[in-house]
């Protein structure tokens, strides 16, 4: 298993038909995960086709996820958590600042997915709402009131997922103190043929 | 007042400090909403940074809308309806064959924003989750399903946002049925100086 550890990121290709299983090794902690067509990094992951299509802000074992498109780019194959964010952006210094207000904010996954993405020509302006695995973020659908719970995985739960088409994919461990239950842990990864 | 027919979708540009009010005409009618900075077209209107800043999916009169560079680019300043959706893209042809199971689907809202955008460079690419004005869209907290009801607005209704940098603005008369409770309708909309 490969160890992306606290408070960064990496990326790496996943081949059509090839398996991620992301795995929150020490539990309560939350992964950004983002994508992009390989042969075409104008196509990108969306949450607004995903959501649409799929009819639930709650997206698990099933759900395909959609590009800009409308392509399907990857499935949902085993999940033991079941709850998993799509609606936010990932954490950066701009959210340290406005929600937290830190002085010197860290960077956080928007950062670690800029660098982690520069190696594809990928700019921070193509980094769009991220797929934020294990991220327990609940909606009052009485009052719209949107709140960042610890999440719901223990230690060793996991997800993986199934490429539909050949992707670049950026995963971090998230750096937001709310996300993850005021603990920055690693996250694990492994690419299965 | 300007109006935009049925299913059909417009632009331009907004300067900073000025006031768009966008009316629901004849009542129960969607307006889909995407922008750019006049000066940086890479700089465009973020769902997920707006949800995030504002704590909630509800969002009305006093809510800033951020960029994905998390800067404010307008603000909702008068709004006689208090609901409206940040969480589905733009309908599409996609859309219409995916959800409605239609053979020859119209090109919806996200047609008539590619086509309105065309002049400013702008490409379907470009265009991500946009805010769907007057657009009621229900979440349940528990189940995390998502449904489309026939919008809350009545005839004259409105909305009206104030731009804090110079805006391209795409402007539509949404063209799926769901959304507008199975009838097309126009939209009405003026630029205050």
């Amino acid at each position: 298993m490969n160890i992306i550890n606290p408070r960064s990121g990496t990326s790496f290709i996943l081949k059509k038909g090839q398996k991620l299983k992301i795995t929150d090794i020490e539990g309560e902690q939350v992964a950004d995960l983002m994508c992009y067509n390989l042969n075409d990094k104008k196509e990108y992951l969306s949450s607004g086709r995903t959501i649409d299509y799929a009819e639930t802000i709650f997206l698990t074992k099933g759900h395909p996820f959609y590009s800009n498109r409308s392509n399907v780019m990857f499935n949902i194959v085993e999940d033991t958590v079941g709850r998993h964010d799509f609606l936010l952006t990932p954490c950066s210094s701009d959210t340290f600042r406005i929600i937290y207000g830190h002085k010197n904010p860290h960077q956080g996954c928007f950062g670690n997915l800029c660098n982690a993405f520069k190696e594809y020509g990928i700019t921070p302006d193509d980094i769009p709402t991220t797929f934020n695995v294990f991220m327990h973020v609940t909606v009052n659908g009485e009052t719209g009131r949107v709140d960042v719970l610890p999440p719901t995985s223990k230690a060793e739960d996991y997800i993986m997922i199934e490429a539909e088409m050949d992707l670049i994919v950026g995963l971090t461990a998230c750096s937001a103190e709310m996300s993850n239950n005021y603990s920055f842990k690693p996250i694990g990864y492994e690419i299965i043929e």
